[in-house]
């Protein structure tokens, strides 16, 4: 096991009508002035705006509204934030929706008390300070409301890029499963596969001896296909819900990482396919991992089979342990068609032949990414070559 | 799954040599005169003492020292060491130790700035205040380096009580598995059994549909299965005891317990023994939580089933899943045994003839206690029958 510092202070409050308390929170936390940001009309049209900014009237919490973020945010919303918060002297920032919406308001949060351009933090420069932050989710997806990450698209040529500090980590999160029980089934399913690609890229290690951290991704990874199946069926089971909402913030609050070298090459091939054809995040993962597993078991067999046996159920074989590796990917991918999730190009609205813009978008030139195994350009061309043609 | 609310502040810093940081971490914290709280010789003897007060000079960080900790840390040190950080104007405590030692600096943190008796915390009164605490922690058992509760040992009468509050979670805790490798086996496997009842107490629940934390329950039962019989062949395997120092503290934040109701007659029961004998706990556990099992398996014979197969590897009876429940109890007893662990009043040193005692100790009259089964005197009475004379 590696050294590590595991640091999650973000209180989470769980469950039925916890957002009639985000003023109370917000309180606790020191906001008197508060942007409350969102996104889509659904949390207008839901009510849950009117109950929020009630909550925050009971406490006697100013505020000012700042709605119109879209998947995969963009920075051109973010400077307009960062703008309406210096100038109505916001001193925090309510986020009322998804990842996208999170993510969002960190790059507000982030910019407020910068005197340079707020890109800079999406383009490796450190965050010292930022705004404090609480969220209201009403998807169960990005696991951002419990971590300090943020990705951000620049309009301008479409460029997708991340930042992480401990800084912008949420005071609190509330999270109300009930919330989530509208969504429709396209976007529940593309958070499932967002949430078990935040639990893969923590499970794919050439660490050994973590056995604590592999059963807990393990745990993680087993309830999100139990509860899948069930929420698919009927969006409406809450304790469903209620599961997977939980999973999601577990899987990406690192708990389910320490110790351990990390692959993370998922994510980064994803990016460019969200940044070009603009579609969901989770839409991008079905058709990349399960390919990026083919290209890379290899690596480490005996890895895959224990995800094949101790998360997809299937028989380990003896004899022959790459044929049990390989029915893991292959349970993998029936599982995220199964949920309606795109698993190839044509699916999710790519074309083969943009193959090489994906690659320069990527921008790795001569140089390799990736914790558990390097790819070069070549590689990652293999990979979206193979997530082209998939099929289960 | 119920409404929760889950608060896990604390930095958690993990691996070799990290103890070496920990005048950062002070600093970090705003300490600038602290108390070093310590138990046995044995800190001092191996040098531990001796980094960690280089540390602190290292960074200028002024200090104090109070050793003499015992198992069970009684309440007659928690009043000197408040009167010791009055005095001294301390403003930040440190406990180099185990649970004992970090429970006493809560209760010393607790009192310094209340004016009555710190008691009082123990007997309901709510903890408001505090110092904060760092911890350098020497065992993995208790988890009171990742909780707000503590537990104390009133010299007059042996009664031991507890406390909890947020207010009481470390700002720090710096784990460095290769500080448990001096370990006596006996010491070790009363740590082992300490962490897997503080699951096993969340585990077993009236609460349906909670998957992901009985999951995630599981995989830390699993875990310390596993790394128990490498540690207890093999003192000095660094990864086991880096797995077990891990799995101690995420039995004990509550990560697995959330959304759910949860049991800890178990622990009730214990602290009546290790009061009257001055056992250690985790000793105590080994004999009380298996009779418990026993006592009240027929309850939720499903629940117990799905432990037997999970966590014990039990095939399961289909025809009788009574027999696969009592399998999986009576596997948890040997593996206590082989791990070398007491299992009945005689190998802990208790006496059938002392169960009126130990009752009236409890202090339950005429009422009940319990999350799963509601127990009675009776019942306890029953339980401590059972253990007196269990066997493998």
């Amino acid at each position: 096991m590696d050294n590590f510092n595991f640091y999650s202070p973000t209180e989470f409050i769980f469950g039925k009508d916890t957002e009639n308390d985000c003023g109370k929170y917000i309180k606790k936390y020191g906001g008197t002035k508060v942007l409350v940001h969102y996104g889509s009309n659904s949390a207008q049209k839901s009510g849950l705006l009117d109950r929020v900014c009630k909550s925050l009237e009971d406490n006697g919490i100013k505020y000012v509204k700042l709605g119109g973020v879209k998947p995969n945010p963009r920075d051109t919303l973010i400077y307009e934030g960062i703008e309406l918060c210096r100038k109505e002297k916001v001193d925090f920032i309510l986020s009322v929706g998804g990842g996208s919406c999170i993510d969002s308001a960190k790059g507000i949060a982030a910019g407020v008390d910068y005197e340079g351009d707020f890109w800079d933090f999406y383009c490796g420069k450190e965050v010292t300070s930022a705004l404090p932050i609480g969220t209201v989710l009403t998807i169960a997806a990005a696991g951002s409301e419990g971590s300090g990450a943020s990705v951000v698209t620049k309009e301008d040529g479409m460029l997708k890029r991340d930042t992480g500090s401990d800084i912008l980590r949420p005071k609190f999160s509330i999270l109300n499963p009930a919330l989530t029980q509208t969504l429709p089934a396209y976007q529940t399913a593309c958070g499932i596969t967002d949430i078990m690609a935040h639990v893969f890229e923590r499970y794919f290690t050439n660490t050994r001896d973590v056995e604590i951290t592999d059963r807990l991704c393990e745990a993680v990874l087993l309830t999100m296909i139990k509860e899948s199946y069930k929420v698919i069926k009927n969006p409406d089971d809450y304790q469903a819900r209620a599961n997977i909402m939980w999973a999601g913030t577990v899987a990406h609050n690192d708990i389910v990482g320490v110790g351990r070298s990390q692959d993370w090459n998922s994510h980064m091939i994803e990016h460019e396919l969200s940044g070009l054809y603009d579609c969901a995040h989770g839409a991008g993962l079905a058709v990349v991992m399960p390919s990026w597993m083919e290209y890379v078991y290899k690596h480490d067999v005996m890895r895959f089979a224990q995800m094949a046996v101790r998360i997809w159920g299937c028989q380990m074989n003896f004899e022959n342990p790459e044929e049990t590796a390989l029915n893991g990917i292959y349970a993998f991918r029936r599982f995220l068609s199964d949920i309606g999730m795109p698993i190839n190009f044509e699916q999710l609205g790519a074309k083969e032949e943009d193959i090489p813009v994906l690659i320069e978008k990527f921008g790795i030139g001569d140089g390799e990414t990736g914790g558990f195994v390097k790819l070069k350009a070549g590689d990652i061309e293999a990979i979206l070559k193979i997530a082209a043609h998939a099929s289960v």
